[in-house]
């Protein structure tokens, strides 16, 4: 017999009565009745019932067990009474009488319990990281991301992209975020940088004539704390595709992902890759106040500012004689009570605003009668242009923001969410997507004037170097990104592979051509040797798993993760180096004051 | 139709004879015959010769093409006439011909040429990789490492193993090699460090409860520069296994990695993975004079040193004497003649030894026949003895090395190579694999006497905490290699999973347990809370694929080498920080003297 078990603690049936068999793993739960103990013994597969009386030649020391010892038993498996099935358990109809018992590794007292449901604080979850993985929740999550990894390389390679590792130890890249740096001790004063991204070799990829590459890559940014990140790394599925225009790329890694959402969605419902529509920046700013909208909410804002100009509500009628200023509206049908218009009013205001104003329209004496200050300030007409503007009726309301959209955009888009959650108007168990399209090359920094790149300055400008020339705030780029629920969950774009193009742009951005040489030589020497036209994207894996098992913090989904000050408690990281680790860096720490 | 292509460069047949197709690739080859142009058109998956004759709307442009401009054409496919067919190319029975072209991305002068077999420099290579990658052979290698990193993990998940993702920013680990550190932002003087394996992580999955665990991991290790491997970062196969013995490890690892090299073995022989012998650590240094035996040689060396006691081999007879000495034989089979003896003899003096004595057999006038000067010495008798235990006959040779096996064995090694080499007994085309067990726990350092790890601190001491008690240099390990034609491809162990026996092993290695804690401190403390007996390997990567691809130099099977300093030319890393990164790690540089 095998020296720690004959079969995992998942797979006894009705059928294995009468057989002796051997088990190991740990001991999940042990409890006495009247004088036979009751050991729920669980390893990753499933649990066994164990159980063992005075009779066995092994009771002594049985009964010494505590919770998480991990042993081995041996026993003969026996069927349990009909009343004491369990039915939730797979090997339910049966229990092991144990005969023999081995202690493998004895456990002192546990600072966190794997059986139950208690909350413990993050700090010590993460302590004890191996005991917190014992856990169902985490057991299950963590298979869910080795599943979801899997699945995703499984449909890439079935899209004939291959696989390739690009290097971990690299050179500083200044693409936005802050570098993680690794001193050479071969090379004093000098270091490496781990990559943000694989952007540069993938590009390089493409130069080199690999034409479909992927990768399942560590990314890694220097970040400040937040919840709903890693401080220090996080994964891309990220891939690269030659002779491609952006529909093409949609065409590649929307069914991949899709796919992932329907093979591991369970009973939620995934929208078809095929019905994910294409919202252009500007449009999903207006319409939802986000370039990540959450689509599952029906709710579509729009410029109501038509309506307002040289009407009677002085304030909206005022701010509109300012430039660049505009009414909006986003319509809440089923939300005409004073009630919900008023909560939604003080919502706005918690959010730094003036207020919202609103309308809503419920059934008056004389029919539909439309209620709220605002209404009354422009009268009926005007009233009336909107309702039918925005396709509302009796029992419905729309709120109204004004003034620039870079100003209260922002709590318009979060508004829209709140009252898509409010009025249950936002569908749950479900995953709805959107190509988020033609975001701007350019924007202007308010305060300095400059400007800069709004994202990447590795985008193909739509137009060419002809569209250069002009307005550059009015410039796009074949640059997108997708969002589900609320959630940016992939960005890419047609990469810019012409060098004098790319100069162009860095020009209007300020950067010389020298500049640009010096931070990314590596990529813009290669486009000089022939570089085929081609576009591609990252999907953020943690994110994806986060979305699909239902959590809002990023922990949930890694195994050993950072905490939020960036340390980990159980391995000891960071540490002080040693001063012979120092010296053969050729470095010297600054004394903090 | 596409803006890019209608199909690939490889997919051309005489079926499509007539159509009119648009290609995208670079200009591989062009030739002018006679005033047409013939190109061949390259990209990643086959070539496709066009041609444009006067005659074609863009023939004055495609005259400006050069090598490796990237090109989209449009243009007609027609059948090549029955004495034109290139039958290497599977699209050699067509050409097509050129209506439009589009130049997508032009090419300056080549510092390396794509076509034709020029040799270049590494460092040219290196830093126009993007270049040096467009070759066949680098195609066909990246290509190959793709799928066999593709195959390994195919092959894990049908072994029911499932892959997870340990950390890379993690604690410093003093393991032997030396760490790769990455300063921390967020607390100054403190260090993060780069993982140079995955082994306290995989170990406390276990401790967790994933029972099978495996990951193609980046390992990190800052190694002074060596031919055959990177001087920063490779890859394994990393695998651990809960409730397992040795053999178990055995039989889960040995059919993943036979299939590996069945499948991409080519036409070479593959050794069942059944038939890979189990030998010991000692057996293997005496039989072959290193830990990583190339098996393909069928030269089993062998002690002979009672022949030699007392005889008229004085200088034998005399090593003899001294405690720890040996005279060990090479059996040369079919290597009986003087010419060959004495270029082995020339060889052991290169290798910094007196010599090699000899023996060989031939045909004399009265039968068989023992010639050289050490058969003379120790006379007929012991001769034919030593002929009898080796197994040799006429037109065989045998070798003689003598003193402390620490001395010679490494030479020895040599010597069965290159005899095996040059007698032809080595197999070629073959791989031959050996499991190399039953490593001792401990080594004496010869100069200061003292005891430490020999492998790796981590392993159980086979007989546990009692064998620990008696002598430390009898003490074996449940701790394994598996050779490969001459290489070590893996290496592993079964863990020591007990606090007890892992205090007291490394305190026998001279290490306290405060220092044992505060070393690998969240190992140690994992295994407090009931740890499961584990054990796994690690396969690697870079070297697997160097054996398929038949390469000496690990930068040919790597997409973005370092170069032997670890520098990357390409990308410009390792570089000199910015003054603000500086402050912001809170480091100063101490200036080079």
């Amino acid at each position: 017999m095998h020296a720690y078990r004959s079969m995992t603690c998942a797979e006894l049936t009705r059928d294995n009565v009468g057989d002796t068999v051997r088990l190991s793993g740990w001991v999940h739960r042990i409890r006495d009745h009247g004088g036979i103990l009751f050991i729920d013994l669980r390893d990753h597969y499933g649990i066994t019932q164990v159980l063992c009386d005075p009779d066995s030649p092994v009771f002594a020391e049985v009964e010494k067990l505590r919770s998480e010892f991990c042993i081995r038993i041996d026993g003969n498996v026996m069927a349990r009474a009909d009343e004491l099935v369990n039915p939730k358990l797979p090997t339910g109809e049966v229990e092991v009488f144990i005969r023999d018992m081995e202690i493998l590794g004895a456990s002192e007292e546990l600072p966190l319990m794997v059986f139950g449901d208690q909350e413990y604080p993050e700090e010590t979850r993460l302590r004890y990281r191996y005991l917190d993985l014992r856990r169902e929740q985490m057991q299950t999550s963590m298979k869910l991301r080795s599943d979801v990894v899997a699945s995703m390389r499984k449909r890439m390679w079935a899209q004939d992209f291959r696989e390739y590792q690009t290097p971990i130890i690299t050179a500083s890249s200044p693409e936005g975020a802050r570098d993680f740096l690794v001193p050479s001790r071969l090379h004093p004063g000098r270091f490496y940088a781990l990559p943000q991204a694989p952007q540069q070799f993938k590009q390089l990829m493409m130069v080199a004539g690999f034409d479909k590459y992927f990768q399942i890559a560590p990314c890694f940014r220097d970040e400040d704390p937040r919840a709903d990140r890693s401080p220090t790394d996080f994964y891309q599925l990220d891939m690269e595709m030659s002779f491609v225009e952006q529909q093409d790329v949609f065409d590649a890694v929307a069914p991949v992902l899709a796919g992932v959402f329907e093979e591991f969605g369970g009973d939620r419902k995934v929208d078809a890759a095929a019905d994910w529509p294409q919202i252009s920046y500007r449009d999903s700013a207006l319409w939802y106040g986000t370039d990540k909208p959450d689509m599952r909410n029906p709710i579509k804002m729009q410029d109501v500012s038509e309506h307002f100009r040289g009407s009677g509500f002085a304030i909206f009628a005022k701010l509109l004689e300012q430039e660049g200023t505009q009414i909006r509206a986003i319509p809440a049908p089923t939300g005409g009570s004073r009630k919900f218009c008023d909560r939604m009013n003080k919502f706005a205001q918690q959010e730094g605003l003036p207020g919202m104003g609103y309308i809503f329209w419920r059934e008056g004496a004389d029919g539909m009668e439309a209620a709220g200050p605002l209404a009354k300030n422009i009268g009926p007409e005007r009233t009336e242009a909107i309702r039918q503007q925005l396709g509302l009726c009796v029992g419905d309301a729309a709120f109204f923001l004004g003034g620039k959209p870079s100003v209260f955009e922002k709590v318009a888009g979060k508004a829209r969410d709140v009252i898509g959650n409010e009025l249950g108007l936002t569908e749950k168990d479900r995953f709805a997507f959107a190509w988020i399209v033609d975001f701007p090359i350019y924007e202007k920094d308010d305060e300095t004037g400059e400007i800069d790149f709004e994202h990447n300055p590795f985008s193909m400008p739509q137009g060419g170097l002809e569209a250069l020339e002009g307005d550059p705030l009015e410039v796009l780029g074949y640059q997108y990104d997708l969002a589900c629920n609320g959630y940016e969950i992939l960005s890419g774009a047609i990469r810019n592979h012409k060098p004098e193009i790319m100069f162009k742009a860095f020009e209007i951005a300020g950067y010389p051509k020298e500049e640009v040489i010096k931070r990314f030589g590596g990529m813009v020497n290669a486009f000089r040797f022939g570089a085929p036209p081609h576009g591609g994207c990252a999907a953020g894996i943690d994110r994806i798993v986060m979305l699909l098992a239902d959590q809002e913090n990023i922990r949930e989904v890694m195994l050993f993760p950072m905490n939020q000050r960036a340390e980990d408690l159980m391995m000891g990281a960071p540490s002080e180096p040693s001063n012979e680790q120092l010296r053969e860096l050729s470095l010297r720490i600054i004394p903090q004051e």
